[in-house]
């Protein structure tokens, strides 16, 4: 099994590769598993970074629109610094008093409503949907979950088991429904949105019912960005949120991705949607690339399964971590991350509509802040996916050195998903080379 | 809820604690949840660390022979050097080629027997047995899961599962079947250690599938260190896994306590036992504190799981965790780490083994390199447990600034797990200062 997807290796060959690429590939290929890929394009390997640039081995600037991780920027010298002064002093895990462990914690529940008054670190985004889950289960006393039709929520056994992203050869629990997600354009005539997805919702409670489970969680991307980006219109969430309520569940919002000002006008993307969850869980850019992750609970929901289960995580909240995701917030604060998002967002996304207005292959653009989809279609008139189309526009893209990649059931929406370092420059540059591509593919 | 332990309440109270560390306490219970707390003795805020010993504020230097995460030692030099050189570099994901990434995974799987030739790189020790047990359950199509009585395999919901040490708060699987450490006091007269592991396998298999389940993978810490530590005889595994072989099923090595020469003669638990596991998990000293897990597996049981279904962790594997996790293997080979812990570990053994010869309240001293266990009774004649005796060893030796810990299901084995840092001059001074409690309580 090569590491390259198959399709890769139709396309290049590994022989086509450099030497040295191609003798990392081959050795790569025979220590590491299971199931190890490269990302979507022909590999790069990168050797340093900042901002949201990559730069090669050729010392070739790549303008970096996919990797959101490194939210504050790759390599960024205040992170790197305070967790260099750390990792040199200590790094005690949260069996020992940590002024900085708890003074972290209440800055960041700061920048929830009050009702989110408890924080937990685990150390992935899995491990934090994994223990929302656990919590949620132990609260309710159900098991019934319910997730949108293209769900990703992470790779633990548990979390994999409502994550329908992960394809036919991972199995669903049967404890779990899926529901579509918000897109408009699903909706009967007449009908809102709000109500198509309270239905949802209430159908699939009615079912896991029907067969003997009691509801648990609903747990939802609150920018729904595996099943293809769906950001609009707001308001709707009120409403599937009390029917869970009503029926003894739980909401957990998934962060993961939209958090931590990633859409540009709130902090938080539930708060678009005026719900304040049960459970919220972090990961991606809380650490800047430092292993982190956090849940916020509302108390009552987590206080029982504290004292009679409780929860530790020998890797999670340590000096050091604290030390990373700490610096994170400076930043966020030193650079007015949230003000850049929302201005330097809004500009991408005229950009990107102005480039293909008159497109007959662009069915959509979505999105909020820096987390933009662009759906690719065979015709305007006959709404088709057209994946492939979107593969050669990300191909063309990643020539022009600038890095993007896809997402949606049928994979043909474009996933712009820069880190929120991006700039006006970098838009720009974006911009430029996107309308490049465009004049020629779109 | 506080984060002490009510016994702490009890014992001290939090008004007896400096001002500054009362606040913590108030802070922390108001914000961290669910279930945070301290370690079991009286909170100590430590504020620097180097080799096996912690600094507290006012310059206090205790010897930590329990914490040994940070195997090679507190803000070990060449492992923050590399992290702080590497986090103001790059950090891409292993979506990316890497060379470093390939070269560590070659380097770390060349301390394994051939067979184990596949490496996977999550972020902790609950996410390396979850991903072992997802393998495992699909490769073998089965889902009964045998572990010991006192288990602990970590804190995702599958694994919790399985980890009956987590108490009755945490449900175990209605597929998971419990059989006795070996501890060779359990075996009937004339029978061997490796016929009463055997017959315990053999049964739980029967059991597990007179309820309907096929075994999947029998998950074994080869130490048995939560259920006590039992070390020796050695062999007895063979018996075991040709059972569990024989059922479909697979040996999981869980070395997230035995493993990195924590246990002196050898670089894994299991090759004390003449095994080759089908799964190995790796967590622990494997970052010196960095979050890193590993998984190691044999092809034939991994391959098809990457194929169909595959693992990507976001935070796994990155250059980051590359450059710490390398980094201890340089110190390995730089200080002759696993030489120094057989040395330092026999001589720790012979310690203890003369400064309990007389005491009835010693059943066994047991153990194997730096994770030793002192089983406390209440008297040699009758061999019953003494936990109050065992915690009041603990607290004595903190209040003389030696750390160390307990385990087994009575709470009744001195844990003594200093980190493999452990040097000889830390030898002396923790014999020193056991002796002088041993005199006043053992």
């Amino acid at each position: 099994m090569s590491s390259l997807n198959p399709k890769q290796i139709d396309a290049i060959g590994v022989s086509d590769l450099p030497e040295r690429l191609q003798d990392i590939i081959r050795r790569r290929d025979t220590v590491l598993g299971p199931g190890y890929q490269f990302s979507e394009t022909i590999p790069v390997e990168f050797v340093s970074g900042f901002g949201a640039h990559l730069i090669d081995r050729d010392g070739n600037d790549y303008l970096d629109a996919f990797n959101n991780v490194q939210g504050v920027g790759h390599a960024h010298r205040h992170v790197a610094d305070a967790v260099s002064r750390q990792i040199a002093t200590v790094n005690t895990d949260t069996r020992y008093p940590q002024e900085a462990l708890v003074a972290y914690a209440e800055r960041l529940l700061a920048t929830f409503p009050a009702e989110l008054s408890k924080l937990s670190l685990p150390c992935t985004g899995s491990e934090a949907n994994d223990l929302a889950i656990r919590v949620a289960r132990f609260h309710t006393g159900g098991e019934g979950i319910i997730v949108t039709r293209w769900a990703f929520h992470g790779r633990t056994r548990e979390v994999a088991s409502f994550s329908p992203m992960l394809g036919a050869g991972s199995p669903l629990g049967p404890n779990v429904r899926l529901i579509s997600a918000p897109d408009p354009r699903l909706c009967a005539p007449g009908q809102s949105l709000e109500n198509y997805m309270r239905d949802q919702v209430r159908a699939a409670i009615l079912d896991l019912e029907r067969h003997g489970y009691r509801l648990a969680a609903l747990i939802a991307d609150s920018a729904f960005t595996s099943d293809g980006i769906f950001t609009h219109p707001m308001g709707f969430m009120q409403a599937m949120v009390d029917e869970v309520h009503a029926a003894g569940g739980v909401h957990i919002a998934d962060e993961v991705q939209s958090g931590f000002a990633q859409l540009g006008d709130s902090m938080w993307g539930f708060s678009r949607h005026g719900v304040v969850p049960d459970i919220v869980t972090m990961g991606k850019a809380i650490g800047n690339g430092f292993p982190i992750s956090g849940v916020a609970f509302r108390p009552e929901v987590s206080d029982e399964f504290g004292r009679k289960v409780s929860y530790f995580n020998t890797l999670g909240g340590r000096s050091l971590s604290i030390a990373a995701a700490s610096a994170v917030l400076d930043v966020f604060e030193q650079e007015n991350v949230r003000e850049r998002v929302a201005v330097n967002g809004a500009t991408l996304l005229a950009g990107l509509e102005t480039l293909t207005r008159d497109s007959p292959y662009v069915a959509e653009i979505r999105g909020s802040g820096l987390y933009l989809g662009v759906e690719i279609i065979k015709d305007r008139g006959t709404p088709e996916p057209d994946p492939i189309r979107c593969e050669s526009i990300i191909k063309n893209l990643r020539d022009r050195r600038v890095l993007i990649s896809r997402t949606g059931s049928a994979g043909n929406v474009l996933k712009v998903r820069p880190p929120v370092a991006f700039t006006a420059a970098d838009v720009s540059r974006f911009l430029e080379t996107f309308g490049i591509v465009a004049k020629q593919r779109l």
